[in-house]
């Protein structure tokens, strides 16, 4: 049995999301409603491993009521970068200017301590949660928050960040229509997703795109480029093809170049390029490419992730109060719930090839590259 | 067993919803996809009964790829006014000046079979549901779909409209706290949902507003006016108070008039105009009430409502093919599949007092008027 | 001639406007660039006038780099209210009870002295540039910058707060298509302008309003209904009236009244919903009214609105640089320069009855209730 | 003097721009409330030059109340392809197999005239109002009117479409903020604008750039290197540079690439590709490239580009109908007015160096590799 909470502090990890603001905001509010205090850690794990980076006392943000107003609507995260050191294998710099990586997680749980803090709420994606698990398994109490802009975690219908990127992907397919249409072109619109296509797939139907290519299904160019022949044969000119980072031909990488590109392989470009040039090739047309990677982690979250993020956080927060450790908060039908940790780490979630979103694809006639 | 299907219809019933174009678009692809035709009827189902009123042949507009191409994107319905008569209890103006509601359901089915119609796909909340129940009673094969902006409906996760109503109502708070702010108001803002809280509370929650009034849950003024002079104590001078239309008092209406209102009720205004006045009084404070209702229902739907309402046409779709009728498509957590319209119909989901969502507003300190 | 600047202060007067945080920005970040240091005041010119509400030297706002970064996207203003008391005017509270406007201005120069704040820059409408002006006389070095939601300031082509409003009046009129049109509904949108019928005319041409009515033009209500019987009878079932708040009808108010209210006028409610029963009874439908007011103050400032704020500001303290007082800055053609307070104070720009905007409604045969 | 207009046609040419659909609707219904008729040229010109490619009477689009209805909100052309032969040196195929540039304007003057239309109304840019110019100096009435996104045509204030595009651009760059913070990144921004800095002068202030740099000032990194280094010594470890697409390096590209590119320069991508690269060799972190391009062109029009749209095609027609040809309408000050053709055509508006939108940029310690 966990002795009572008094004093929990949160950290956010893994790359930039929309939602990290308002899990803030919520894990504060919940906690100072049950009379504990809490801290923010800045720069995932550093303020407590490299306090001299920061000034004295500088390491930690207390996290009060007017400190987290009006966050929620706010992209970012006020705890600064996502992007640092494992606990587990953190990079130190050694004598003869090599880097190693060292298990500094005793050292966390010490400055943890020293501080009082009694819980933590460890918010990010597939590699953070598994350092929250295994803070867990060393008796801290932690309960993980799930983030991932490409809704790829296992364990959660979904979590925010996704909505976001999505909403926004998809303004940027509507905003190419005309520009494709004027100019008679195909535009491959590269999308993160290295793994999974969710982005892809739900950008590419809410966008009305005419292909879409998964990682989940590696793909042939030639029904793409049939499919631009028949569209142009119908007077529609434009083609707009989404491809998720991740994609892959059938064949390798080399079933895309053409006989020029044979000999310097080394500097093809992304996905999304080299479906359009390959494309360009194929079907005989003028084809770009648009690649809005960074463009989709930031931003003002959307009324969805914001509601989904503030149910995040104060569920994590219940969960501790409830004396809950090792678990994540997880949505499951309409309610979120905890699930253990040791469940869901590790554990990639891929667009089911059965399932009803990629049958609404096919039955819409976009082409899956199949 | 029924015969193949060669063609369908699609009627499109209740009040306007974002994503209806995109059910159209995916219904027409997707019969088109299977070799069917397929049909849109005019306004609801006056297309087939009241064929005088169009031309010859207009009633039913015929659904190709070119006519339903891009329209995922837009408001609103091709298929015209949503608000119609009933079949099976259709206006008829008498011989005396007096309107009778009269059976007309065998001349819709007469004028769906003269059409050569296998099967029908009906678009709409409670009351059209209804409708495509009894339809399919009497022997035509019938698919459902749910659509409410309020997610009031049961049987399903969500459905189309709900989300961009809610973006949009956040929206508009955002636009208010510095208003507010600068002006020392409390605000009331009024959305829709007569018998359900839903927007009221996603958009209250992304919003970040200072109180929540439900129709699930009976307030008191008391409790948000002394929530509205603890703020202004701390030096926050403004308040935002998410009222639902159908939110009420726990006395009654008239526990909301002032001595001066007491005489004449009749012109009390919505819900959030009487909030308004109380809590000016209450508090001693300016207040103003802004009132969102019809600028929820339009609007070009999100990328979450444009995905779910092209997955709900296509899973339509699906569902006729394998046979079915008398269904409804419904979310079921991340999937789309058929519920028996038996077990859906007349069923209304409030919001759970014990779920998840309401206690993350009271985590927050968002007043509920408890 | 004036000493050399070393310090200046910023105040921001009257209503909310989207641009507020970005003219503090530009203000900011210009002195300090030419070595001077910035204060903002509180409220408006409470933070001096009233220290005893504020903590000990808390009146004024140290404006540094942090402070000021990032906040030209915010809407709202970092001085807090925008709504206060006139320093030539101001409400003291006397002996018996009653307020008393007393001239406070050499208490405020008086202070502005001992905060050794050598020039002002002043934000705001006509009541505020107008006491800008007055403290110029006075021998303080005052730039002015003009803020108007309504954009019918004087001497400059436009202001920042106008794009804003517009832009998201024109988004709420696209909205209310379609859920009109699926209701077969007139609705009227009423909006800002008491004056001037800026906002209405370019909202109401951005959103493709059928009719417009400006307080520039009074009107009769006949030639709008006659519009919306002809649409009536082109099959185009909904119509949308765009009321500026200040709109009024030729005969008075009275015009507008049917015989069922004459009785009881006093709760007519405002221009937009008296102009909504109105042509209800004209027009023999039913008709609607959404009253867009507060909605339009607030918001993060459109890319438009930002530029304007952030040259507007630059520009001040440029005048400032260069000896400048008594000076408001102005938008003329493509360059932001100064004109002299005394040449715009008290002067309201109204729509042009002869200008091509207008012109252009009128050759779109949008209706004026002409 | 011209005999009397009863029939106008539109063409518009060029790149894709949002706004030319709201003008085709302005120019339809001015002409329409005339008394004319009013068709549109399909793809440029060639719906009259190249009959044999739409069927019989295809080349031309009837333009009446309901086919523009609705329009100006939409992006894109409903006269198909802007980018298509000038019919000056209109492109055929020769019997050798080349292509050779033949003057077919008298083909388009006999087909307007067989087509019984008596004046033209030519949308576009440089190019478009040049071949405008010499259809005016051969005798048919024609009035241009002013696109370019880029904002880069002299002889009036600004134009349609350009607003449009600093706002999205500037949604892009607030975007980036966060992500390139979590990240301790620099971000260079790729922006349209091949001679003209318009776009990236705006969109960098609006969006919050931390150097912005423009084809009218030629560069040098270093000082944006030494501005990198000063933000990071301050904490402040993102930067973000906006580029537009025709900025250079004082030096030549050249003097971007470093010892490893010398080699193989011919694949350096785009300037703001190469800016990413150099600066991340200058200041030592990491840097990435976003390239907007494409996703300016399109999108719906913002309410600013569609009231100026609406003024421009309503001004053209009334120019026609004043008897007046060889003129553009252009904004001056608040008013559309025309201006000879002869005397904007073949000048480029740069952005003056000694403008205040400059000064700001400057005011604000932004840098412009100076």
């Amino acid at each position: 049995m966990h002795q009572p909470i008094r004093r929990i502090a949160i950290t956010t990890g893994g790359g930039d999301a929309p939602g990290l603001n308002a899990v803030i905001q919520a894990v504060t509010r919940s906690a100072l409603q049950r009379g504990w205090t809490c801290v923010g850690i800045r720069d995932g794990y550093d303020g407590l491993l490299r306090p001299e980076r920061y000034g004295p006392g500088e390491g930690l943000i207390p996290l009060t009521l007017p400190r987290v107003d009006g966050i929620a609507a706010l992209g970012g995260t006020l705890l600064g970068s996502t992007n640092q050191g494992n606990p587990f294998a953190y990079p130190v710099r050694q004598a003869d200017g090599s880097t190693a990586l060292i298990d500094r997680s005793q050292d966390l749980l010490d400055a943890l301590s020293r501080e009082r803090v009694d819980a933590l709420v460890a918010v990010g994606g597939d590699g953070s949660l598994a350092i929250a698990h295994r803070l867990a398994q060393r008796g801290l109490p932690v309960v993980g928050v799930p983030k991932t802009i490409d809704n790829d975690l296992d364990g959660t219908v979904t979590t925010f960040g996704f909505d976001t990127a999505v909403a926004f992907a998809s303004e940027c397919i509507d905003r190419l229509h005309t520009t494709a249409a004027s100019h008679h072109r195909i535009i491959a619109v590269e999308v993160m997703g290295r793994y999974a296509g969710w982005i892809a797939l739900h950008a590419g139907l809410a966008g009305g795109a005419h292909a879409i290519l998964l990682p989940e299904l590696p793909f042939d160019l030639a029904p793409v480029a049939e499919m631009v022949r028949r569209r142009d044969a119908q007077g529609q000119s434009h083609s707009l093809v989404v491809v998720a980072e991740g994609a892959h031909p059938r064949g390798g990488e080399r079933a895309l170049s053409g006989p020029a590109e044979a000999g310097h392989a080394e500097r093809l470009g992304g996905m999304g390029e080299q479906v359009s040039q390959a494309l360009a090739r194929l079907a005989g047309k003028d084809a770009r490419c648009v690649v809005l990677g960074h463009l989709l982690r930031g931003g003002s979250p959307s009324a969805f992730d914001r509601v989904a993020a503030l149910r995040f956080g104060a569920a994590a927060v219940r969960a501790l109060a409830a004396g809950l450790s090792g678990v994540m908060v997880a949505l499951d039908g309409n309610t979120v719930r905890p699930v253990p940790l040791a469940d869901v780490a590790g554990r990639m979630k891929a667009v089911p090839l059965d399932g009803d979103t990629l049958a609404t694809a096919r039955d819409l006639g976009i082409c899956l590259g199949q």
